[in-house]
């Protein structure tokens, strides 16, 4: 089921800029019994973004009301929020685009995230590199043709997932989530000032490291530096946290820091 | 007029990949008579974007067809052609997205182009700055965030256009267009090979030069070295090449080596 600016619909404007440009902005959360997972999250990332471009969001109300009609009676589902900057402007110019629009959907829920929570997953390194754009970094903007791409070259090979550089070959992010690492004690994941997405499940992993008072750093890195690491795993809103169980030729079998994370981070 | 896959329509699916991530390209082109200027060199743009892209272009006797019912009795207008991925695929994952989109649409030629033309603008230079993506660089995709934001810069501002630099302080383009500049009888532009959009125009500005034995150089360079310069223009299929009248405080007052590569440049 989609909803757009409230109505039930499969289609929209071809004029809307969201096409156009990708002007816009997104997030993907996930639904159990009926309930979005760490909702205020994913509404505060919303907030930030509308801030930032520009983009008036619907009332809270309205965003809550729409999501609860269609995620009604859902077990289990992934919930995506779309803002465009609307129809309308003469080419790039934004200006007299007052009328944003909203789609709220959902799809199923990736069963198969299941089994790599609790098993691991095999994760590579992309060739393709992470472009820089410092004023973007950190936003998940309807841009993500990198994204698409990567997700090209993953499918091409062997490993569940992998691991993205920048241009400047520092380690960013997985193809479509975050990444962290544990080495004597520290827990690491890459600075996002540059480039990447700063998703929901790592900023609650992050906080929960604070509150268990496990010393984190968010570092400028490359490649190299995750061999002497001791666990890693990525995460996303959808996925949760996974364990990495193969990294390149390297086997990780202990997995009970990941684990215990995962027992930490539930949604209040 | 718009057609959509070869059918008069106003909307798409809102599931289409062009609004999801931005994954597609476009041209735009400028149409006089009934005809569309420089047609070769936007086929030839579409076909590298499609084959750098693996995104299926029609064949090219529908293309020009639905082009043709576009355009038809049209005596100035705007002609563009958006080519997307179209539905599917899980998330990122482009697998099984074998039925691209493709949208030919036309709107109205903007009149002060012709003003522009004949006396010039003013040009000040944008603090926005564009990223950095080699894989992405010269390519017209629909991942065109930055040039909404940099357009919302200059309707803020008194100038006519804005040159952009990218994070390295590099010279790169116009707010929507090439820049080229004269010293001491060269013909200088920036070289694109880690970000901005190599134009139609740009190409057609390069080729004459080369024709006419006018010394050309492709560069890197910063805004200082603009100072020095004789002469500016910004081109774009549709602008044309329009002269710099002015450029923060300086004045140009002879427009006549712009003006001569505006007599040359007519389509074949």
């Amino acid at each position: 089921m989609m909803l757009i600016n409230g109505v039930a619909s499969t289609h929209i404007s071809a004029n809307d800029r969201g096409l156009a440009y990708g002007d816009g902005f997104f997030t993907t959360a996930k639904v159990v019994n009926g309930k979005v997972e760490f909702w205020r999250d994913h509404v505060e990332r919303l907030m930030r973004a509308s801030n930032k471009f520009s983009i008036e969001l619907p009332s809270l109300l309205t965003l809550f009301t729409e999501v609860q009609t269609v995620i009604a009676g859902v077990e289990l589902g992934c919930l995506k929020i779309v803002i465009t900057r609307g129809e309308g402007g003469r080419g790039y110019s934004a200006q007299g685009c007052d009328n944003p629009t909203r789609l709220i959907s959902l799809s199923p829920w990736p069963v198969h995230y299941q089994d790599w929570q609790r098993d691991g997953i095999h994760l590579g390194v992309a060739e393709f590199k992470l472009g820089l754009q410092p004023y973007l970094a950190g936003y998940k903007t309807l841009n993500r043709f990198e994204q698409v791409l990567i997700k090209q070259e993953l499918n091409a090979l062997e490993y569940d997932d992998l691991i993205v550089c920048d241009i400047n070959d520092h380690v960013i992010e997985a193809s479509a989530g975050n990444l962290f690492w544990f080495t004597e004690g520290t827990l690491y994941t890459p600075e996002l000032s540059q480039t990447g997405v700063a998703g929901i499940m790592r900023k609650q992993v992050l906080q929960r490291a604070e509150q268990k008072a496990i010393p984190v750093a968010l570092v400028k890195t490359d490649i190299v530096q995750l061999e002497y690491c001791e666990a890693m795993f990525i995460t996303n809103a959808l996925m949760g946290i996974v364990p990495i169980k193969q990294f390149q030729q390297r086997l990780f079998s202990d997995f009970s820091l990941v684990q215990a994370l995962q027992q930490e981070i539930k949604d209040d």
